[in-house]
């Protein structure tokens, strides 16, 4: 199996200006789950072993793993910009241990960086692999913006929540698993089986997200609980909320959406609405729907120990914890 | 032959979501000399027609021009971000029509877009143009990132600013005349050639654009005269001011950079300082001599209308007012 922790580490950062690539570096070292690159690499892997491993036609998935994990982090540098956040991971972002100035270009050369990889995929296989990038990079910002959007929209609708986050999350780990599995040989009816398991994990995973944010342990989940209440961010659980609710309810969380500080107080209150409106379970059910959609897939694959390990990465994100 | 700015207004933007997509229109649709697809172009027709158009070889570089176009106008919107500049050709910047937020997330769009065009490169192409793209385009944010550090140092020697313009401007205009010749079909010598008229010319561009913003016709320039020597910039008139001053206007020049109000008084002073010290004269033989090395590349190529328009553009460049 390949690395791939080590495969970034081997990208060679020690260039000049190095103000240019320094932050670079900071960003792709700060850890993270590597969640797209492992699809890619464990879709190829599905692919092309039926239980035996083809060293090459994974090895030439690498370039594109490694790519989407670079454009990741470019989409988080820039997104840390564009919502002002300080922290990332534990460690402040690079505009503020940097400057906005350092975050905008080493943003820039990031994106630049993730097509150099592309670069090395085999020539005959390039045409595709770069026009899906393409699209899914165009997703990726299409979704930010509607994100963006929504913070200044009065009310925002579970369908198109569900829409923004197709495309801020779900199309790069769709695209991560088609992108891996063409590499490797996969057919079109694969490919398409590919490209939805990484579709419903994606929407599994970010109704996760939201739902931890309120409901999370404290001790495993890595930042404070109840972020998204303070900030009045429209996450699936607020949205459910807001179509379930009695006008009582309503106007309850109307009334706590206009208070910005008291934090404890409107944390709690406002997870006593969603208990009362039962929002946590609606949501785990449209979670584990879509988790169980990413499940059906993998009957279309050839049924191996990667199949087996996409699996279970399905099911663990039903019960992480963080 | 063929029509960039047609090509250019072809493009759809008429997309959602509006708030990504009408600001990329915005800035495409702002005018500017189309310098780097036209090079692109020029090359190609001076490759294929040795006096005869090859209507489908030239078609074939439309993509890639297009790819550059996008980028350089990328450049643009994201340095006018990092320079915090209000006006651009004559109209509020991104940032300022709209917002950062929003010059930042359709500024990374532009930039995929350009690698939408470069996708459509015939597939034989590819791997070689978007490797050379990368190229580029990397130089360019490593020229923009010494840019940036020049501001903050006391010394900036000669060379280093040439080697800085050469990243900012000219490997740009090198690429577009390279990778119009390649798709052309343009034999190694050639491309060379064509490199080498595109990296002088850029220095040549980007040094008559130092002395225009000191000796420009204020009727004819588009922006106010003096603005580099307002804001301290380095350029190729101080730094030569600096290698060739006696003590005295040395120290004249550093006491009017610490001035920051009275500019109409700062700019004549500096200038008059300049005009003792030559540095107009030093400057255009700089210039001149760049000039001329990109004219000599031409011999190695087809001689023909194409390869005529390429000599009028150099040359005009030297004389141009704006």
């Amino acid at each position: 199996m390949i690395d791939i922790n080590k495969a970034i580490e081997q990208i060679d950062w020690n260039r000049h200006p190095k103000g240019l690539y320094e932050p670079i570096a900071y960003t792709l070292a700060s850890g993270g789950k590597r969640l797209r690159p492992t699809l890619a690499l464990t879709a190829a892997e599905a692919i092309v072993n039926g239980g035996l491993i083809n060293g090459d036609a994974i090895e030439q998935t690498v370039p594109a793993a490694l790519a989407l994990e670079i454009f990741h982090n470019f989409t988080l540098l820039h997104d840390d910009v564009m919502d002002k956040a300080e922290v990332r991971r534990g460690r402040p972002t690079v505009h503020v241990k940097w400057n906005e100035q350092t975050a905008i270009l080493s943003g820039d050369q990031m994106l630049i960086e993730a097509y150099k990889q592309l670069s090395r995929v085999p020539a005959e296989k390039l045409p595709q692999v770069l026009a899906w990038f393409n699209e899914m990079a165009t997703g990726i910002c299409e979704g930010q913006q509607y994100d963006m959007e929504f913070e200044h929209m009065g009310h925002v609708t579970l369908d198109e929540y569900m829409k923004m986050i197709e495309l801020k999350t779900s199309v790069l780990l769709a695209y991560a698993m088609k992108i891996g599995g063409y590499i490797a040989g996969a057919d079109e009816k694969q490919q398409k089986a590919l490209y939805k398991y990484g579709l419903h994990l994606g929407l599994a995973f970010q109704i996760q997200d939201d739902i931890l944010d309120v409901y999370g342990d404290p001790k495993t989940f890595g930042k404070a609980i109840g972020g998204d209440i303070c900030a009045n961010k429209r996450t699936a659980l607020l949205i459910t909320a807001f179509e379930n609710a009695d006008p009582e309810s309503k106007a309850e969380l109307l009334e706590w959406l206009l208070i910005n500080d008291r934090k404890e107080e409107k944390i709690a209150a406002v997870r006593s609405v969603y208990d009362r409106l039962g929002v946590r379970e609606t949501c785990e059910a449209v979670m584990e729907e879509h988790t169980a959609l990413a499940l059906a897939q993998l009957d279309e694959l050839p049924q191996n120990s990667a199949t087996e390990r996409l699996r279970e990465i399905a099911e663990k994100l039903v019960t992480r914890k963080s």
